[in-house]
């Protein structure tokens, strides 16, 4: 298995983006995020994801040329059409954009249109922590799960991120609504291993801890239910009405995450509190959460902290990537 | 049991309001909430809620002379001090005011200290959707919760609601992050009947469907096990920091749901859509979210459906009243 240095893999990612059209200040923009991901140990979304990456560029659902322009405004409200470009060069702007408005307004909110696949939410949160910002986004997808009750998929798993900044790593959620992804459940499947909750329906339309069923059905569970599947509908109706973009339904006809709709939150803590205050509160809060007796065989950790370590680790030991997704990559060439 | 009709439910509220010293006015704001949480159904929150209220009004937790105050403003971006008033008067208060910003600068967010138990939150999503309005709007709690792989609770259940206005019926989701509220637990336990999915850990520490179990150990499932654990955490440090109140760490202390941190945001999308377009949109994917075939025994739904159901048959047959709550209400007076 190759082990790379985060430059050896950020200058890879470089090579090839350029190579498919890409600008130089986006191919280093978009491998920034790339290496990023991996690094913090979400190669699903890093260096794994980077070949189906391109060849979205190939099938031109990802226009490398595309940027995004603004359709409407109105004062700390705004809308803006992202005309297929990369999905985390358009993020990446439209966190930057979300800060401004903060800046301007205490609170800023823009939707997005047309866009693509995001890699992970968490790496825009972050960002924005690191700036002293509080942070929510979210997108939808197309469908893969069904609705509390029902059998076939008419619902987005919808990921949604949630970043408040600390000097001392910032507290980030980043999760899909639903309970484990399909990449987790190709996992366990591939692995021949049970999941260690259930995730979703089998056949007989009990619930199931079989990746390998749970695959064949399309019936994941929603967080919580009734409640995750509620949540899928209602963030996938704010993220449309407020683009003016496409729904869930709407991306089912191709059924590629392609041309989705986004929202992104910022607001400003610092308006009103002093960065010591803030510094404080937050911490008084997470030493209380983490506080609790832990079970036997658990780790009481908060949202973000495990980034922190897998990038130390990484940083140190190099990057594992695996043979066959290096070859790919290495492969990869304008046809 | 008591039968009783909306009007009739009503004026015994205003009569205890204005006895325990709450103006004209409020007491006729407080019952409308009162009386329309109980007609659609969420009685827990209603009536069967309404002697507990009055008592922190007798233990002083509620003050019913008290008036919300700005301590802080940034354009779209405000601080309030509830003052410790009655939380569904500050919650109504702090909607307003979250549309009036929203009205004036496309997005409006409010930070509310030293609120109090809000009881159905739903309540405020229904009345900001009514209006036109895109809503979310959540509360910090007391503990309640273990964070995940934890013995001990170190976080709230932290409802948290979404509302998207619709003409025929307002789409809102209105949940607790955990699986089953305690008033669900105690209902199940009293009927000695086992909850239809694992609920929380027994004393054993396994999963398990015993209300009873789960009581004794403080230890109900968060929705999504780690992620909604995880989203508990980040909606009290959200809350707590914008507003400069209380976390649920504070709220420990008490163990009283009272001076608790809360965050309302409202925005308009008619901004950039005409009406007609917002509808379209959002009557096109619920009707493809409803279009899944259901399981078995299942009706597929969304969310708020079922709170006007429960509102028709309410109206038309009655609200059926607890005849020990209804004494107890009947007896309240100024010891």
């Amino acid at each position: 298995m190759p082990s790379l240095t985060q430059k050896e893999l950020s200058a890879k990612f470089i090579e090839k983006l350029l190579m498919f059209n890409f600008s130089e200040e986006d191919s280093e923009t978009l491998s920034s995020i790339f290496t990023e991901n991996t690094l913090v140990g979400v190669s699903s979304h890093g260096v794994n994801r980077f070949a189906a990456f391109i060849e979205l560029v190939k099938s031109s659902h990802i226009n490398p040329k595309a940027i995004p322009i603004k359709t409407n405004a109105f004062n700390a409200l705004e809308q803006w059409d992202a005309q297929q470009g990369a999905g985390p060069l358009n993020a990446i702007k439209m966190t930057s954009r979300a800060i401004e408005l903060a800046d301007e307004f205490g609170i800023g909110c823009v939707a997005l249109k047309n866009s693509n696949h995001w890699m992970r939410p968490g790496y825009y949160a972050w960002e924005a922590a690191n700036k002293g910002y509080v942070f929510i986004c979210w997108t939808n997808t197309i469908p893969i799960m069904p609705p509390w009750g029902a059998k076939q998929p008419r619902t987005g798993n919808n990921p949604i991120v949630f970043g408040v900044p600390r000097d001392k790593g910032n507290i980030v959620l980043d999760i899909a609504l639903s309970q484990f992804s399909y990449g987790k459940l190709a996992n366990y499947r591939r692995e021949g291993k049970e999941l260690p909750y259930f995730g979703g329906y089998d056949e007989e339309g009990n619930l199931s801890k079989d990746a390998a069923q749970i695959y064949k059905t399309m019936r994941p569970l929603p967080i919580g239910y009734w409640k995750g599947a509620g949540l899928s509908l209602l963030l996938d109706l704010i993220a449309t009405i407020l683009s003016g973009g496409n729904s869930t339904k709407d991306l089912s006809k191709t059924n590629i995450d392609s041309a989705m709709s986004q929202v992104y939150i910022a607001i400003d803590p610092n308006k009103f509190s002093s960065k010591e205050i803030l510094e404080n509160s937050v911490n008084e809060i997470l030493s209380y959460y983490l506080s609790a007796k832990n079970m036997q065989d658990e780790v009481v950790s908060y949202p973000g902290e495990r980034i922190i370590k897998s990038r130390e680790y990484n940083l140190k030991n190099g990057i594992q990537v695996d043979e066959i997704i290096w070859k790919r990559i290495l492969e990869l060439k304008v046809s």
